[in-house]
């Protein structure tokens, strides 16, 4: 059974409902709908859905965009979110939709589910959309502070996720540093690249800033923080060539003109720019398929958030990575030394 | 005296010439060319002049775009950067501009001119462009692995360098960080906020990458490491929104007609987000005024590159940066200790 949080997102309920009653139907899950329940069954009759595939939970509470997420889960317990672990947690879900509070997700999922064994730490991946398709950008704004075993791990994980649920034949991993060659980098990369060489898959080595949206590279790797800024940058930046764009053609018709022409291709690429639009950012490495949608999710998103999070359950990401993370040794020896930073 | 690099730039040395030249008229300058002797002679007699204002220096050697600094540096101890260099060591030279290799411009000027009194790590600051003009982005790619006390130099010097070289009044710092709360960044940003948020001057906290170009932020502090990723993803992404743009307007025809009108802006933005052409980049916090420019400078970069080391020099950037250093207490003891990962 999938969990859908139905009342963190932006959009009203019914949105995220019809998202989850399509995918109900095409892929044969089961799925939860957590949230009010009196508002959940008003917007099931309006929709005309009477199916038994579908279980209501109950949640008193939501937690919203603005809240801090670590002081809303310890205050709203009964909130959607919270009440979607908890399902994972008591074993009634494997999985997990939310388009709602990034953060508030993120620290719901730490609080209630438990990590796969041998994760260090539970990473965030997220698609980027380049040249050549979608590549993996991990850790996507998870873990602040990293060890070279932390990223190491996410490299891991990251291939697993690219192979089974990306379907990608033999992924290329790289690390995100500031140049192609191997000294290129800090502390971190660099002794990244020291444990990643040696690794029985297909490391890449280290890829810069630049070359993240060129597509040679399926799995990106680096630290939570740097992740975060590339994809502000990268947000930023792309709006920010419109808009100077638009300043310059101010002066000048014919460029007005040509402006103007292009605007239903400008509205595409924003959604192609969103990476949360592909469906959300998946949470790796949680005994759990768990994904973040965006905030402003559509039936549509809503629907290939819970495919990821399906294909997350059916193509035994967790069992897989378990199994790469002991052929490579980051066992519960390594565990204990590299968590003293925690 | 300003020594220009005329060799190691993409441009052939009669343009950096031509932009030396410019300046000297301009700016009531005394210029130093550095290269092989003949060539430089040559290029003077081809544009008439003969100003007694202009030295020449020999050097024998040229270090190339693609070669690796430390490397080339150690080498090549007769190359027209590693003699620029010395002429500021031995006091001849009061700054230099190079096109050249950033990397080789940053060693040969870390082995050859001393650190101003007091500061913990030389730095590179670069112009980038916002909706609001430019701000200053520090350390733009030089200090991969950074302890708070430098950040915090590094937003010192910025804050001097936007004050004196920039004419900004009581310019605003921020640290570039994954949310603009005091409680979001990692140990790095959050330890470098603590210490910056007791000095006497215009802290606004941490912003996002998202916010850095809305100008709102005169100088913008981080680690090289991640400012080098910010610059790369930056120049990537706008280059490919108009990558994606020309993907999408294949099939319409009214949308491909729209797109070429927009060919002039489009040519004139690529040159306002090369943050490059606005002169160069700034090594800060050596004993002397350094500036790097675009290896693909033309007369009118080297002219403006060569304004900024001026600047740098008439404003006194170095004696303030000293004044407060000692100020805020940045003095030889911290040194000694902030030193440690040196």
């Amino acid at each position: 059974m999938i969990a859908v949080d139905v009342m963190s997102g932006e959009k009203p309920p019914e949105v995220v409902i019809r998202g989850a009653l399509k995918a109900l139907e095409e892929f044969n899950v089961k799925i939860a709908l957590v949230g009010d329940e009196a508002h959940i069954e008003h917007c099931l009759k309006k929709v005309q859905y009477d199916n038994k595939k579908i279980k209501i939970f109950h949640a008193t509470e939501v937690i919203m965009m603005h809240e801090t997420p670590a002081v809303a889960c310890k205050k709203k317990k009964d909130a959607s979110i919270m009440v979607c672990t908890r399902l994972i947690k008591e074993g009634k879900a494997q999985g997990l939709f939310s388009p709602g509070n990034t953060g508030a997700t993120l620290v719901a999922a730490l609080m209630n589910i438990g990590r796969v064994d041998g994760v260090l730490r539970p990473t965030l991946g997220i698609y980027v959309p380049t040249v050549k398709g979608a590549s993996l950008l991990i850790d996507a704004g998870a873990n602040m502070d990293c060890t070279p075993e932390y990223l190491a791990q996410f490299a891991i994980m990251g291939e697993v996720f690219a192979r089974r649920v990306q379907r990608k034949k033999n992924p290329s991993v790289g690390i995100l540093s500031i140049g192609g060659e191997k000294t290129k980098g800090n502390e971190l990369t660099l002794k990244t690249y020291d444990i990643l060489k040696d690794l029985d898959f297909n490391f890449v080595g280290n890829i810069e800033g630049y070359d993240i949206y060129n597509g040679d590279v399926d799995v990106i790797v680096c630290d939570g923080f740097v992740g975060n800024v590339v994809l502000k940058v990268t947000e930023r930046v792309f709006k920010l060539t419109f808009e100077f764009v638009g300043q310059e053609v101010q002066d000048h018709l014919l460029q007005r003109i040509g402006y103007a022409f292009l605007y239903p291709a400008v509205r595409k690429l924003r959604k192609k720019m969103d990476p949360r639009m592909y469906g959300g950012a998946y949470l790796i490495g949680l005994k759990g398929s768990v994904v973040i949608g965006h905030g402003s999710s559509d039936a549509t998103t809503v629907y290939n958030g819970i495919q990821m999070v399906n294909s997350g359950i059916k193509n035994r990401v967790n069992e897989l990575i378990t199994e790469q993370l002991e052929k490579y040794g980051f066992n519960k020896k390594k565990n204990s030394s590299g968590d003293q930073k925690a």
